[in-house]
């Protein structure tokens, strides 16, 4: 695998995992008043199409980063809803 | 411009600017206490990464939306650490 690919994947895991604490810290405080709700909408919106984007273009990393990315943040979304 | 640059730069617009609305709730709110510190560190960082992904493809969606959405999060790790 050349650099650039394993850049993307580190990138990918990076950005991707990132939303893991937010998760996790929403979930044991049951609090999000601070997470922008128009964020989440936005962000998983927007997530959806760069999947779309990388599925077309048959790009790895932003396959993998945003697939998960999206799991992820529709969770936090949930959550928000939630827990207000 | 082909579609799918299009898609891209459709969802980079969405997943770049869905920080402003987290960006200025901060910042009115001067509270971050829900918004996880470890997020921000991981996410600034892969998105860094993302940057040098995308100059190296010469993809210009990936370089806007890395650009943008690094200067956001900059801003939004910036105000967790001023009013925690």
């Amino acid at each position: 695998m050349n650099w650039i690919n394993i850049l993307g994947l580190v990138a990918a895991t990076l950005t991707t995992f990132s939303f893991l604490p937010q998760m996790l810290k929403t979930w044991q405080s049951k609090s999000a008043k601070d997470v922008s709700f128009a964020m989440l909408i936005f962000f998983n919106l927007g997530i959806f199409l760069w999947l779309i984007y990388g599925i077309y273009l048959n790009a790895l990393p932003i396959i993998l980063a945003n697939a998960v990315t999206l799991f992820f943040n529709l969770i936090i979304l949930w959550f928000k809803i939630k827990y207000r």
